[in-house]
């Protein structure tokens, strides 16, 4: 009998949990560590200005000497995007499947870093050996091409993360994720399953991507005279295969706009992920040598963002491309929740200029790429997990997850609901969360990563609702005098061309505060003087236009 | 042969076309005007800081004269929330159902008016005469009680204007939508049907209110052992009323929480729209007299609004309610497009709590108030109109609506989409648009009406995106000195006790760039230094951060 191992597992996520994105979770046996992804996030409503979210990282740093690797389950912006942010800290060897990779790569040439990271290819079905622990790779479909889940083994035994998967048995590359790896590992007994949650909420199976070729085929069968412009997700390559070839068996060309869009398909027709017959790609600005009818231009900006090539289309606003009557426009997406009103705008404003308008709540041309809830069920079924963890989703999507394992008949005790910087500990004698390590949000903002915070964001927000009065003067503090202004200068709060009696109210409030000071006290110091000037502004503001703009009394004493 | 009406009708929409909200229609004939609803909008998400938007009414201001009465179809805040500000400016009487008039009487107290508005109280049914123009009230159903369309009727044929409407043919209230008089109305002949277009991309009929009511009753019968609490729009009142008879089939005490739901069932039961049986309603603050499973509490909130009672109650600020384990918490709605991250957030941090939650998603909980393709179809049926307009919604729900016109059998040429300060102008010789009236929105902010606009709005997002720096300099522009600073305040900008040396620069090319001013010309003027001092800053700020706060210098000359 093998000797009884003696090192813990220690799971910590660092992002991903309670949100969507920043997938970050950190590995720990004994002396060594892997990361498994790592991911960004995109800012919440409130966080004005901010560009992208990223993990907390410091217990990495703290732990740097342990680290192995970085494995990767696929290449989504919300499980790479935060590498090169990380890469300027720790330098790890990487380790992806080669679309993965090269999205990577393309990534990491707009960040310039001073040196270069290790990256190193698997395919599914690898092993790797990363100190005491390996991993295996394991395919699942998904929504962007090689796509892996992965199986972790320790002496303590296996651990299972699922990466974002769903089931196709009908995939377009056909390769149907590989169920009989995933029952192979649970009759050999699978310490925890970590299993994505996203539609842990929807009831039965996710439709196959093949399906949405059938939409695109009756589309284009019922459109042979309009050019068909299809708006999706850069990242499908299996999607942009499906539009191609469509695209080919109706006589088109194909054409591409968007960085994003040309870049992935670039690297994907590279690397062999998609086959586009000669001469079928037709530069964007060949258009004109073609019939509007003999053309799909495949675009971003599904998700109706503003600087996209869609919505520039859309608001005649694109170098190249005008649409109007002749066209129809396919949005082959569904939106992720918060950006309809953005997904609306570009409908509204596409049907004003005569284009029809496909979308995903008229024909069923989006899948999504994650599992529902039957397949949540049947990856349990398989793997047959001791203890089971929901990850990937926010708490409601954790707690749906959790009631499809209490379902399969995993008792609470053996459910562990994560949070960040939260440790799970599995030994000999059991599982069970032992504590906490530093975690959370690092904001980036241009070039400035953590240089944006609570106290930065809450004057955005206070700026952003009621804008600002400056209130500028000079004063000779020893002599008790005003000796120039005070000088008002507004913004954003209200139109001051227009409210020139409400400007020289403020002026002779402010005036008022600063002699009152200058008077009553035998010194003054100018942190009075602003006090004074703010508190009787702001009063005076608030009774005068039920707003509260920032005051910010500047006071230099000559 | 009755003589040939030489008048023209003029149809002017203020608001409600191209968006969702703040409805108000100017019908015209010969010298006389009446306004058909007056209601406000919710501010988009780039309006920052606004509270409302109103629309500019000054057609109205110039026309006064004309204005015959404002006639209102039924008590939503999209159809009568600018009441208090057009009554402000002109004071025609208003035209309303009772329900309609108890609202706004509620409303209007909050206002203090100078004058008491003339409030005529009509019942569906009633004909009232505004100079040659009379307007029948149709009774309609929809997620109110109390709802009209109307037909106007002038020497020229009769408008018929559907305001909100489904057809239900199962009503809370035994009064389904009078079908009956549309069709007469349309064997008589229908010049125009002016139809609300909210619903016109969903297929099929709208489910009937009395669904919700099925769906309570098997979520009390499931769940004997909790407090219920269930949030719903405080208008609705057949909601409120179907939730009041399940608690009393089951044994169960009401409370109600929120202040708009307070106001309206308050209105509702006094004005007989509501049936509560004696001792059901209790206090909040008696909620202790009885066991969590003995209640049923009603809640506003139901859009995540973050300073609801729901949400205060989810976020354990409610002052007198704590919700856990034993409550399952109701979300009788569908969130309105761009509510769904904060409905989101709530649904998280009640299962979080332990709370159980259901929302329209998992049960069937909610039904529209809107009529969909099969009942917009219907009303066109009955009423066999001449011309067609779409009115209240977006682009794409108007062009879905003209679609539906189509199908039934009206030639494009009679089919008008209306546009914001467009004239539709109809005569003996037919249909067309002629010309615009002044049209837009009035952005109200705090006790300001109108005095926040596109500057302000953009100073606001440019504030909400980087922050700012302020540059302030005291200088002797005969003697060339600077004389004090430049001092550096910043705002929303960087962490400023972590950007020091930042800081120092700043100041350091605030410096030059006066001293470089100052040595350089014969005469120096305020104007100049401040854009060598903005202009400088911004570059520098740009090439080392990336961002773009607004730099505001204050020059003072002494």
């Amino acid at each position: 009998m093998p000797k009884k191992p003696k090192g813990k597992i220690r799971i910590i996520p660092l992002g991903g949990i309670n949100e969507i994105g920043k997938n970050l979770t950190v590995f720990e046996y004994g002396e060594d560590i892997i990361i498994i992804d790592c991911g960004l996030g995109f800012p919440d409503e409130d966080m004005l200005g901010v560009d992208l979210v990223i993990p907390d990282i410091s217990y990495l740093e703290l732990n740097r000497d342990k680290i192995r690797g970085i494995v990767l389950t696929h290449g989504h912006e919300d499980h790479i995007g935060a590498i090169p942010y990380l890469l300027r800290q720790i330098n790890p060897p990487i380790y992806g499947t080669r679309l993965t990779l090269g999205i990577i790569k393309n990534k990491l040439e707009e960040h310039q870093l001073p040196y270069a990271p290790s990256l190193n290819c698997v395919n599914a079905g690898d092993v790797i050996k990363l100190g005491e622990i390996s991993v295996e790779f394991i395919h699942v479909n998904h929504s962007i091409a090689d796509a892996c889940a992965l199986a972790i083994t320790t002496p303590l035994g296996t651990v299972i993360h699922s990466g974002d998967f769903k089931l196709d048995i009908t995939p377009i590359d056909g390769e149907m994720m590989n169920l009989t790896r995933f029952g192979e590992l649970g009759r050999k007994g699978v310490l925890l399953l970590m299993c994505e949650s996203t539609n842990a909420e929807r009831t039965g199976f996710t439709p196959s991507e093949k399906v949405v070729g059938r939409s695109l085929e009756s589309i284009f069968t019922a459109n042979p005279d309009k050019r068909i412009v299809i708006a999706t997700f850069s990242s499908n390559v299996h999607r942009v295969q499906q539009i191609i070839n469509t695209s080919v068996a109706h006589g088109r060309r194909v054409a591409v706009t968007g960085r994003s869009m040309l870049n992935i398909i670039g690297a994907a027709i590279e690397l062999g992920y998609m086959t586009v017959p000669e001469g079928v790609l037709v530069d964007i600005n060949e258009l004109k040598r073609f019939k509007p009818e003999e053309i799909t231009l495949i675009t971003t900006g599904s998700q109706g963002e503003p600087m996209s090539a869609l919505s520039r289309m859309a608001f005649a606003d694109h170098s190249q491309i005008t649409l109007g009557r002749n066209d129809l426009v396919v949005l082959s997406s569904s939106p992720i929740p918060g950006n309809e009103k953005l997904v609306g705008r570009i409908i509204n404003e596409l049907t004003k200029n005569g284009v029809s308008v496909f979308h995903d709540a008229m024909v069923e041309i989006h899948a999504s790429g994650h599992a529902c809830q039957e397949e949540l069920k049947l990856l349990q079924a398989l793997t047959r997990p001791k203890y089971f963890m929901p990850v990937h989703g926010e708490y409601r999507h954790l707690a749906a997850n959790k009631a499809l394992a209490r379902d399969m008949g995993i008792d609470d005790s053996r459910i562990f609901i994560p949070d960040i910087g939260k440790v799970l500990e599995i030994d000999t004698k059991g599982a069970r969360f032992a504590g906490t390590v530093p975690s959370g949000k690092v904001l980036v903002d241009g070039y400035g990563v953590g240089d944006v915070g609570n106290i930065v964001l809450r004057d955005r927000r206070h700026l952003s609702q009621d804008g600002l009065i400056v209130v500028v003067a000079s004063v000779d503090t020893d002599a008790k005098l005003l000796l120039s202004g005070p000088d008002i200068v507004s913004r954003g709060f209200v139109y001051v061309r227009e409210s020139e009696e409400l400007m020289d109210e403020v002026r002779q409030i402010a005036c008022d505060a600063i002699n009152r000071c200058l008077e009553k006290r035998d010194r003054v110091d100018r942190t009075e003087l602003k006090s004074a000037v703010k508190d009787d502004l702001s009063k005076y503001l608030y009774s005068k236009t039920k707003r509260k703009p920032m005051v910010l009394p500047v006071i230099m004493n000559l």
